[in-house]
């Protein structure tokens, strides 16, 4: 009779979760043991770093993810990196050890009392098996669950002494042939009418949100751009984990504001808002205003329940954001709206010294390969980084949606290791690299070829426009004196490089995107946001 | 009529509570606008080295100590600190920001959902006041309640609008001034009838555990040791977050096993087991066996009634250490048992190439005040350091009492935050620093003398002797090649020195320790557990 241990190797087997990202104590060990050759382990020094590092692995390989913690210190230290991949939607199958079961009500050390409780509020199921024969069937119940829409990740808590216990062939056979299929599009009449309210629109706009580009929606969007003539809005920067439409594009108009008023504003002169992939909206600060301009209606389309229940004003249609995309786009005509005009592309932003982050990422532009991706934790920079880069193909572009730093970093390895054979380009501030700062050391030991570039600015800059923006004068720790990033990097055995103009830059750049191996550059920047 | 702010101030000043350990994020701006002159903000960088800090502090200051953490991100990153700072008895007011109240129910960006679900299995208390008004007094509740026994973090979520509005200022008052009192002593008959069960022993044994230290009863301990004759072990290792017991005393006979088996051996002859300020016990690993010898008897004084009703075995008396000691004490006669054979001090363990962690204790030693404080979290060498150094002064050993990894490193900070005038030494393993790494800025940007001694074993050496002891091959993960913690602490700018044999080592702890300046010394180790 196999053992758990035996048909839990061939469930992940089973789901093609065989990347595992883990950070290992005595109460893992009997999972780990005789680790399979088919397998990989990818150690994070850190916990915060192993769930990053997953984070941007299952993002980038569209695959639900195994990550495998500490018992409760473990889970503790993940848990800012869970509620990133609660945010960003990232399917992850957590598991931690747990004390032998002997030994759990006594509350022994290293007990994780509370397992289910402490993750529960960042995961859609939190669950310890009472037997050790329910193991494989709970984790299949978590790998399943974690990847159907919305997804996100699930937690499994796992006595360190059930590894060994004899399981039923048959019963551990069925749980691991298990095929679960969620993939579901909207009800034909309400897409019919969406169609017709989008085809008797004076003036609509859409607005593309992160679920186009994980759906694989990502031309179906374009498409329907493109025969309803509509502008194009990507939705606010602060929950956009990924792009929804090519920002290159013609009828591209740019970033929603994230602020209430502000983003209304922006909306004006629209009689129809499709939100297609998105929350409605990723406020933040909270600037009041008209949700809506006077007269116009939302409709948004989501795989995410919570997304559409939360929004304080709109419709929803509650369904996979591709098939409603092509069922959408099969039932509206060929629209006779004027095209809207082109868009004018990035501004040239005048070279200041220290360099101006725009410029830092005009230089980024010059040398990143059409298939590169940017895996983006640079808060005073992300509107520069967009409207200079305009990312266009599907895949490019990782943000954390919650706000949560130390996602950045972490989760541009993770990108690396799932792809493999497109370059992959970090963009941090020197603060933002602190939150998981010990993904340096795991992107040596895996010879994964990350590209980091480091905004220097020695400040919390983000905070300090946050201040102005608050009226808030005097507060304290917004300073980052001689915090020295590409030292640090060098310490964990990355190459670093030291650039300050902008030529400088790009031909940093490039050797490190040449390189087999992580290589960082760091420049010192200029304080303060850069927007264009 | 003063504000929110004003009022919270004022209560902070009232608890002494004007130390802040944060990360600030936007929503917590407003509680640091104009920053008092009489506060000081010790910024780290990542939120497990914040809370790792503010628990050494609170810990070696005996204070209730202020955190400031950035909305659910923040609180999910200090999440592994928080556990560490419940296993410790440390007492934190734990506040973090929150959206602003318009902006809650829509669920904007940075919105804390579940503000007061996901820290509450790690903490007495969990709140976010209904009205910006209740502020002032929420606050007040969470600081007394931290310092009541048994002492541990507690959590008041701050919605960030709530600062500028006005309070009742007699309201407010009313809740700074208050004061509550509840160290209690035991039950007189309770205390009479242990008195009596101890003086009729035949071969009793004390087990000295942390809350000895916390509550101040160390000369008690050892003054009932001695009148009573008692032999004394030390708690379990792993539960151990302070000494209780100067580890020099004669009659010190070692620190218990923490497995059951094995800590019931050790106790084999004794027909009483007095434990006082431990918990009963925290074992692990699970080596089953008896959990008392034959016959044996075992009653446990502690102030945690979790502690108390946990136990598998033996009575309980729930009630303040010192106060409970000092009665015992006086009711106990001098008793005319043989007195303990004296123990005979630390082994002299031979030198080896690369040295063994004990010598490098034994160096340590030569060279460390009789006043030095050890912070500890080097899992290999626990019971190694513990053999050699004999520490015997109260106040001078700090230990992660959870098992969760990154305390060390971010608490030796704040202890010595705390004790500016007794050196501090805070020893790890090159994995366990990796916890909580950036709090080497913290120590430079606020020139924070610790003296970090880095044993270097290329793995995780613990986890290896734990494989071993389970019989597991072939885990993953359980080494550390090339992870250079002398190089990252030098990118953060702490001078490191590298010694490799015992006088090299001896004598940069002593460069280190007459430094008015953090500085680092690493020494390549023998791999393997020390125990001697």
């Amino acid at each position: 009779m196999p053992t758990v241990l035996d048909a839990s190797l061939d469930l992940f087997r089973a789901h093609g979760m065989t990347t595992v990202f883990g950070n290992p104590g005595s109460t893992e060990l009997p999972m780990l043991a005789n680790f399979p050759a088919d397998f990989r382990y990818v150690l994070g020094l850190q916990e915060a770093v192993v769930v990053g590092m997953a984070d941007g692995f299952a993002q980038a390989s569209g695959q639900t993810t195994l990550v495998n913690l500490h018992t409760a210190p473990g889970v503790g230290n993940a848990m800012g990196a869970i509620f990133n991949a609660q945010a960003n939607h990232s399917p992850l199958l957590i598991t931690a050890g747990q004390q032998a079961r002997a030994q759990i009500t006594l509350q022994a050390n290293l007990t994780n009392r509370d397992a289910t409780r402490m993750p529960h509020p960042l995961v859609k199921w939190s669950y310890e098996p009472p037997r050790a024969e329910d193991v494989p069937l709970a984790l299949a119940h978590g790998a399943h669950l974690a990847g159907l829409p919305p997804r996100g990740p699930v937690f499994v808590s796992l006595p360190m002494d059930d590894w060994g216990v004899e399981v039923d062939e048959a019963d551990a056979r069925a749980a691991i042939e298990r095929q679960v299929t969620a993939r579901a599009g909207a009800d034909p009449e309400a897409v019919r009418a969406l169609a017709e309210r989008l085809a008797a629109a004076a003036n609509p706009v859409l607005v593309a949100g992160p679920d186009i580009d994980t759906s694989g929606a990502w031309d179906l969007g374009v498409a329907l751009a493109e025969r309803q003539r509509l502008p194009v809005w990507a939705s606010p920067a602060t929950g956009g984990h990924r792009l929804g439409f090519p920002e290159n594009h013609p009828n591209f108009r740019g970033v929603l504001p994230p602020a209430i008023g502000p983003a209304g504003q922006t909306l004006e002169g629209h009689d129809l808002i499709l939100v297609v992939g998105s929350s409605v909206f990723p406020y933040y600060p909270h600037i009041p205003g008209p949700l809506l301009p006077d007269g116009a209606k939302l409709v948004a389309i989501t795989s995410d329940p919570d997304e559409a229940v939360r929004a304080p004003m709109g419709d929803a249609i509650v369904a996979d954001a591709k098939l409603t995309l092509e069922a959408l786009l099969a039932a509206v005509p060929e629209s006779s709206r004027p095209v809207p005009e082109p868009n004018p592309g990035p501004q040239e932003i005048p070279p200041t010294d220290p360099l101006n982050p725009s410029t830092v990422h005009t230089a980024l532009g010059e040398v990143l390969p059409e298939d590169g991706i940017v895996v983006l934790e640079s808060p005073t920079s992300t509107l520069a980084l967009r409207n200079q880069l305009r990312l266009s193909r599907p895949g490019s572009y990782y943000f954390a949606a919650g706000g949560g730093l130390g996602f950045g970093l972490a989760a541009s390895v993770g990108v690396q290791l799932a792809e493999p054979d497109r370059p992959v380009v970090c963009v941090l501030g020197e603060g933002s690299a602190q939150y998981a700062i010990t993904a340096f050391w795991s992107a040596v030991a895996y010879d994964v070829p990350v590209t980091f570039l480091v905004m220097r600015n020695e400040e919390y800059g983000i905070l300090k426009w946050f201040a102005e923006a608050e009226g808030v004068d005097g507060a304290p720790g917004l300073d980052l004196p001689k915090l020295d990033v590409a030292a640090v990097a060098e310490g964990y055995g990355v190459k670093a490089h030291r650039a300050s103009d902008r030529d400088g830059v790009r031909d940093a750049l490039s050797t490190a995107l040449a390189s087999s191996k992580p290589e960082l550059v760091e420049v010192p920047v200029a304080p303060g946001m850069a927007l264009f």
